[in-house]
């Protein structure tokens, strides 16, 4: 099986690259899906990637975000980019909430090839989104859109994760008492490289504003790999006011980061973060591939009876079980 | 190491069989370290144990469980029960929360020998507070305390975990608006036997109590491995009013539970869970042994230079792994 998922990893990336769009979805299937699939589309796309700049956005649901992305799409492909979107619901294995928003894309970018938007599930990945995720973006990168959105739906701790593992994070929050507090107090501060206050047209854009400036000065020096105080722009997400400009400053951002060496610094951060994760999603499956046989079902009756220690148990386990990649 | 902590536990065991307090409490530090150490203590306390019935006692921080869980010992103590207490404060590792609840009790119970009391921290432990807490409540059932009762400071997705591993699970509320609510939403609905509502000389105990059955009639039927209704009791635990009630309600929750199978049922549910849990925390202890391993630089360096994808790194540092008890 692994053999075989390899040779189709090569053929469907290099139909990727020309242009299938089906290809680059069955890749990123075979990421969600995990196990030795992923780990053969990574093969080939690890080494083929590195080029993109990735974006990650994130904000409370109702923020916009949708309707802010489809417009960033819009700037960033008459600037020549091809763009790729992740769109990434944790609380939803089948992507309920993320098609909504796809559906408002789609409309706008549906006959452009050098767009493709995709809602990330997980499909039972035992690494979950943050592992899948970064893999998805690289099989965006190397099948060549050198813009990669990774859009996640809400502020819980795993969108923050995910919306953190791109070279540079957005934040988007509405004018309104308590918007700016959620996101200090959800994390945000720390990873966001650019404020986005979208419907800016409603009352309360300059107090949002003013309590953003305060908590960024409060949380100054908080950033991985440093990188300068992150900027705050406005937005009418649903008119386009202001989303160049905004688009404008990630690029922007990305630039100063890129010559300032923060960037590097931070891939070289998340690539051994990531290697933790990979590690801890294989041995993951190796607690999947025990549970399921067996021998835990022997084990477990032993416990059960008294007769053996959990501990014990899980010993006798670990010294039966195949490593991933011997068989 | 594996070899002297096996003698350790043995002598140490034997000693807190024979009423020595110190060595309970170096079992249990030794539990919290988990590892090697903690395999050599649950390897001699899992087979002397399962006579205690425990009871996990969570609630929002302030419900006044302290108080009433200080109330209940002194009446399993006056019904000729031994009780261990284990505090479990999964917002700190050092204990900083649990301590206070302590104090509080310990002014009442430290001069009795038949009270062991206990905060809970995981000092590193992988497999954190899940893992170690049945473990240690094990250590308090084999060295003697035929009531374990798991105290727990929130009710946050820990706490709530931690206290659903325990027989008997007892949620504390105040009377006012909203407690009740809080208590469904952070889905104590499904693993309460007893709702206590403490500080019922306050206003809006009836309708807490209201609230509380109609929640109750709503998520009938999801408790896992069945079980009667859960039950409300009302206390005011500063002036030990109702707390002999509570605390029979606890026994014949228990009794009930014992009588109708469920509670065998329900071991054996989380016997199993634990075996996943500690095969979890064993595989991860081999991630950690890796990361800090040269092996896990070199592999880290050449995925830095895109010469070798995550995945691949990761199954050789899973293939070069040591498996715990080989060595």
């Amino acid at each position: 099986v692994a053999a075989s998922s390899a040779v189709d990893a090569d053929q469907l990336l290099e139909a990727a690259q020309g242009g299938d769009r089906a290809a680059v979805a069955r890749l990123l299937t075979m990421v969600e899906r995990g196990g030795d699939a992923a780990a053969a589309v990574d093969r080939v796309a690890f080494g083929q990637s590195g080029r993109a700049c990735t974006v990650g956005l994130t904000g409370a649901p109702g923020a916009g975000k949708s309707t802010l992305v489809s417009g960033m799409i819009g700037v960033a492909r008459r600037a020549g980019h091809r763009v790729g979107v992740l769109a990434v619901d944790p609380s939803s294995p089948f992507t309920g909430g993320a098609i909504l928003g796809d559906r408002v894309r789609m409309g706008d970018h549906a006959l452009d090839d050098g767009v493709f938007i995709r809602s990330m599930a997980t499909r039972g990945h035992l690494g979950g989104l943050a592992v899948a995720t970064p893999q998805a973006a690289r099989v965006l990168d190397a099948a060549g859109c050198d813009r990669v959105v990774i859009e996640t739906v809400g502020v819980g701790q795993v969108e923050v994760e995910v919306a953190g593992e791109a070279d540079i994070t957005v934040v988007v929050v509405n004018p309104g008492w308590g918007d700016a507090v959620q996101a200090n107090k959800a994390g945000l501060m720390e990873i966001a490289d650019l404020f986005v206050i979208n419907k800016a047209d409603r009352t309360g854009t300059a107090e949002t504003r003013a309590d953003l400036e305060q908590m960024l000065a409060l949380s100054q020096g908080d950033r991985p790999g440093g990188g300068r105080p992150a900027g705050i722009v406005t937005t009418i997400a649903t008119t386009g006011e202001g989303v160049a400009e905004a688009w404008s400053a990630v690029e922007a951002a990305a630039e100063d980061l890129r010559t300032t060496g923060v960037l590097d610094a931070r891939r070289r951060a998340r690539t051994e973060a990531e290697l933790h994760r990979v590690l801890g999603a294989r041995l993951a499956e190796q607690v999947a591939d025990l549970a399921g046989g067996e021998a835990f079902r022997d084990a477990l009756d032993e416990v059960q009876g008294r007769r053996l220690a959990p501990w014990d148990a899980a010993d006798r386990l670990v010294r039966l079980g195949r490593v991933p990649g011997d068989g």
